[in-house]
């Protein structure tokens, strides 16, 4: 038999085409063979195998087709695995969906396994929020009885449900998706596989498995083509999970000469730096307050949800920007941290991050235990209340920035660099998409780089499950990332908690790490 | 972590038993990536996978074990898999199952995976004779609506209810069961996995598959342990199956020097020539005669069937043996090979292979179309009537013979040899076993070889598979045999007819080629 040179469409993806020589007298080797020695020739490799619920339906079809026929060969790292047929002459018929697992949100798209094209997305909520908001509220349910198969349940279910919905709302079959490439934290990784996680949350915080690799999806209930595949990105911990490991794929920074930065933003700072010869990794917790859920105003972005702030110096007028433009009703975490920021550049907040009464004038009101400042007088906001930010809600944010500082100082300083050194600096996952470089800067939360140094990589948990889904040989880059990080144990030691006490004045003790706040906050102050 | 060097405890079993570092803040690899680093260790393989039922599991099992675990580790080809976890202080749990899938009858073994030590064996007609008696009637069926289906289903219910039965008589668990290795020919391997023979009967002869390699057993139906899996023998074509392939590697000949022969002898005669260096294999049919399948009296080995016969030399009486000794009813293969050879060296059937009446005397009778000869009288049968083989009998047996010898010669004269020249005969397959070789030399059906040269093997298809239980190296051993089998296409042309017709005698046209049954018939025939 013979494959032809012309067989492949393209090099690297998971389709392929063969030709191959119909059986003789003198050629009498079996259809599934010789189907495995045409991709041979292919591969390059030796160990190529179909799936068997394939290979009940290959004589069929081989002899339907004239022995011509596309496939779809998947690689497990240990080898390729034919898991669709499909006729010669329709190319575009496999599907692949790439998932954002994330505790609150979940994000799925279509995509056409040979062109890559995007036929569609769709997000939902996370179904185990009914369950508990947070990781740790599912992982103390998950050890009740039952409690881990529902929460398996939940999410495979309603992953079903919307890979149905959005199939169908491109006119596509589930049954043509053979490859689903799910990147996630994690805890929700493991809830999604049935894996135990009581072991994540406790010291020394292990987790079942770092590298799941490529399982049959039909093992784990999910709902496409009986024979396709899910690859589950791996983890590197309990709390650096597939999520950031996907997000360094779509950066590309393991394979840049400079070295980068890689930060997610949110209740857990994750942060890894590096180049193409080395990647330190490290994740810490940076509290709630960066996403905007501990103050009483807090919520997470929708309609009427301010999320941008700027104050008019001297006036001391509040533009506000709310979602859809509806009447204020809260704020989320980038408009708080833009919020502070400008509190801060326009004189209302201190360096130590204390409302000045002086600067704050007639917003600034105090209850029996604290000062607040008004945002939305009761008369401008939605609910018909006043809007506002407590001394609390500022300590608090000022906390977190402080830490989500230390950690960088932390990382940076582990491998002989400043903060201020980095010349790029990927911000990853939803949250850090909508903060403004300029109010993180002004209130220390980010080094003081030049602007075009932050890299918004917007949704790179999905971004780097979706590449998966075209490129074979991220496969092997990703276990080359994986093996090339080095964990950084956060040992939160007196040298961790002098930086922290130092981060914690707006923008920081010494100024001098952060020159363009000092210049913006002077030239507010003095030309009111 | 570490894996101490006295981690195994057979080194080339697949039975391993690993120490590991337990987890700590310094070193949180995960449970499932510390038990295969330190099962690398010992591998010296990249590819070690664990299987996702035990992943479930594995986290409170490390625990409760302290790191310290036995661990069942197949290999497939593409790395290995850790299929099974049992306790440290216990290596002996895990069981293993050989397979002989014959067409009539099947024999499984139970096996323990470490010490190869023989729990018991079990055998059981082939359910699937109450669709029909042969491939050629099963494949029909197969082709019929939900008949395949139901043949599978007769076979894999049969085979749990005798694992399960075989396991509880040995006071195991089929739980334990961890590996299945299976041997049978292409058609009952199809029907055994689920896949359509159709084509195996059909010119050119095409099976679905020749290498199924190893498969989960669950995924076939099989009711071993979840996680189990099982191996199925590779073939070489739809007429030379993983029984024969079983029975080349129980042989040894494909690591000896010198060139021996192995001959399953049955309806089909499937043959394989050669030595270290190459192998030649071929096929073809016999007829049923052999087996005694085609004479009146002729039935399968069972109470009272004539199994050996001799006959004295000048007075012609018959010394006839049966199994159990009871009254004769019928007579088998090897009982009617035996007789023809008698009947042959007495003097009763000249070297046409026809009656002499001048010779059998009395015992042969006429009817309106042909001689028989009584082999047994009524009055000492067990039926109360004349036990006899007719003219045609012998006519049909002696064209198998004929058959058999000539392919004997065709695939010897493949390589420029001639029968004469081997000095070791491996006779395999259960049938063979029963032949007595001076009989099959004296109708000219095997080679006039000296008797030491022949070696049974008994059930050699049912060894091969055992042998794989214990011996992970088999794995390569049988891929390496199956890539060095040149296959012959027995073609029936002039030169096969000339030999096949010269075979036609007995013991041969040419009486050269046996000289010791020369030297037989002729004491006999002149010291009457």
């Amino acid at each position: 038999m013979t494959a032809q040179p012309e067989n492949h469409i393209i090099e690297d993806g998971w389709v392929r085409r063969v030709v191959l020589t119909p059986p003789a007298l003198s050629d009498n080797t079996s259809d599934a063979d010789r189907l495995v020695e045409g991709l041979k020739k292919e591969f390059e490799t030796d160990r190529v195998t179909i799936d068997l619920l394939l290979l009940k339906k290959l004589p069929f079809l081989l002899r339907e087709w004239g022995y011509r026929a596309g496939c779809v060969v998947l690689k497990d790292g240990r080898g390729w695995q034919v898991v669709g047929l499909f006729p010669w002459e329709d190319p575009k018929t496999p599907l692949g969906v790439a998932i954002d697992l994330g505790t609150s949100r979940v994000v799925i798209r279509l995509v056409n396994l040979l062109s890559g094209d995007v036929l569609g997305e769709q997000a939902f909520d996370n179904p185990q929020i009914s369950i508990g908001p947070d990781i740790l509220a599912r992982v103390h349910f998950s050890e009740e009885t039952q409690g881990l198969d529902e929460l398996n349940r939940l999410i495979i279910d309603d992953l079903n449900q919307n890979i149905e919905k959005l199939s169908n709302s491109c006119g596509k079959n589930p049954e043509n998706i053979y490859l689903v490439s799910l990147a996630g934290n994690t805890t929700m990784t493991h809830l999604f596989m049935g894996l135990d996680p009581r072991w994540i949350i406790r010291e020394p915080y292990i987790p079942v498995i770092n590298r799941p690799g490529m399982l049959r999806a039909s093992d784990l209930g999910v709902a496409v083509n009986p024979s396709g595949r899910i690859y589950i990105h791996p983890n590197i911990g309990s709390y650096f999970g597939g999520d950031l490991m996907a997000g360094i794929l779509y950066s590309g920074m393991h394979n840049r000469e400079e070295t980068a930065i890689l930060v997610d933003v949110g209740t857990n700072a994750e942060v890894v730096l590096g180049n193409r010869n080395w990647l330190v990794a490290c994740a810490g917790a940076a509290g709630p307050a960066l996403e905007g859920g501990v103050t009483r105003m807090g919520m997470l972005a929708g309609p009427g949800v301010i999320d941008k702030v700027a104050i008019h110096p001297g006036e001391g007028t509040f533009e506000l920007h709310t979602i859809g433009n509806a009447q204020p009703k809260g704020i989320c975490g980038s408009g708080l941290i833009d919020l502070a920021a400008h509190l801060f550049l326009s004189g209302m907040l201190d360096i130590r991050g204390k409302f000045d009464p002086n600067v704050c004038g007639a917003r600034l009101k105090q209850t029996a235990d604290m000062p607040f400042l008004v945002v939305v007088p009761a008369g401008q906001s939605a609910t018909g209340k006043d809007l506002f930010v407590s001394q609390a809600d500022i300590d608090s944010l000022i906390r977190s920035k402080a830490a989500m500082y230390t950690i960088l100082e932390t990382i940076t300083a582990s491998v002989g660099m400043l903060p201020a050194d980095l010349s790029t600096f990927f911000v990853a996952g939803t949250f850090g998409s909508f903060i403004d470089p300029a109010s993180a800067i002004s209130i220390g939360m980010l080094p003081d780089l030049d602007w075009d140094a932050f890299k918004v990589l917007g949704n790179s948990s999905l971004e780097g499950a979706a590449q998966l889904l075209t490129r074979p040989g991220n496969l092997d880059e990703i276990d080359c990332i994986r093996d090339r990080i080095t964990y950084l144990e956060l040992n939160v030691n007196q040298e961790f908690m002098n930086r922290f006490s130092a981060a914690k004045f707006l923008p920081h003790t010494d100024p001098s790490l952060f020159p363009s706040v000092a210049v913006s906050r002077n030239n507010n102050l003095s030309n009111p």
